[in-house]
């Protein structure tokens, strides 16, 4: 037997930056507390944001991931065509495909199977994101 | 309950870029339509092409992608050992790291629940990659 | 009906590097020899490692994706604030949230459906990252 819950979730509008959410999917898919065996796949519906796994305690890592991305895929690269919705825009384009925009996570005895460190970046490329939205899917077994 | 469908999919040969292949996915697995709460995972079968997640209307945003990933894992870097398969291919492997080869899209009332400017990518690495296979594993419940 | 498997894995000690792990993975949930259609999810729970796939056959591959990479990010980069665990480790946790640490990979008629010359990469980005963990779930239909 398996059992799938699907909900939608609305997170804040944040800055800039790299923002941990594990708390946020953990509190929006309670339901899974009934899973032994199972995945929670995260998926976020946008184009200029990303979602990734890094770690969850020394927030000197969050800033370096700013910057060191903001000068990878700079705003002032000469190139670019599409520069017409902001030079945020294309970057962002850039950063949320190389991050990717779903992920896949092991439910075990009713919790995330993270590791020690681990948790869940959304990773907003826009200096004006809004809010963004999640579609959360979970499944498994009692 | 629930259900599992697969299927295999031969896009056709593409030239170096990235490319919009959401409707060739939609149409290959139209059995989701059954699906309330779902997932359709989509496996590209190479290792010198990706799969990703982006823009799905202005075509500039796919000509920037190229010019840019490009330059960043550029055909011409001196240091490459793996450089007698042609010289796009040592970037088209990394390339292929970076996107990734697999894409899990959650399904909701039997179609794929895409944010409204999401496209599904094949990013052709090469420049004479050929026709690529994809494996779609959709599984659900009714 | 769907069957659902979850094995830890803990992988030995590898050097910084690209290293193939297929079959550890696949000797360690022959589980999934019984299952028709499924997916195997295959997650690291750590931040300063990887999982991709690439190339299975050549080893210079795997040579130059260190090469590379550690020229794309690193140890270094002199805007790094978080760099007092060690040179290696801040460019370690930008290269895991690159390549992930969650792969997806489609299972067909007991085996994985990967294409001929896929392989599963731990990507080891640190000089000494100790053993690291894995956690593999498996699910799909007899």
């Amino acid at each position: 037997m398996s059992d799938f819950f699907q909900k939608s979730v609305q997170l804040p509008a944040f800055p800039q930056g790299y923002h941990l959410i594990t708390s946020y999917i953990e509190q929006s898919i309670q339901e899974i507390e009934v899973l032994q065996i199972g995945i929670l796949q995260v998926f976020l519906q946008h184009t200029s944001a990303g979602l990734c796994i890094n770690e969850n305690a020394d927030p000197t890592v969050r800033k370096d991931f700013k910057t060191f991305v903001n000068e990878l895929i700079p705003e002032n690269y000469p190139r670019f065509v599409h520069n017409y919705e902001g030079s945020d825009d294309m970057p962002a384009h850039l950063k949320s495909a190389f991050f990717g925009v779903n992920l896949s996570l092991p439910i075990r005895q009713g919790k995330l199977a993270l590791g020690l460190w681990q948790g869940i970046y959304l990773c907003e490329f826009r200096h004006e994101g809004g809010p963004r939205n999640l579609l959360l899917t979970a499944y498994g077994t009692k």
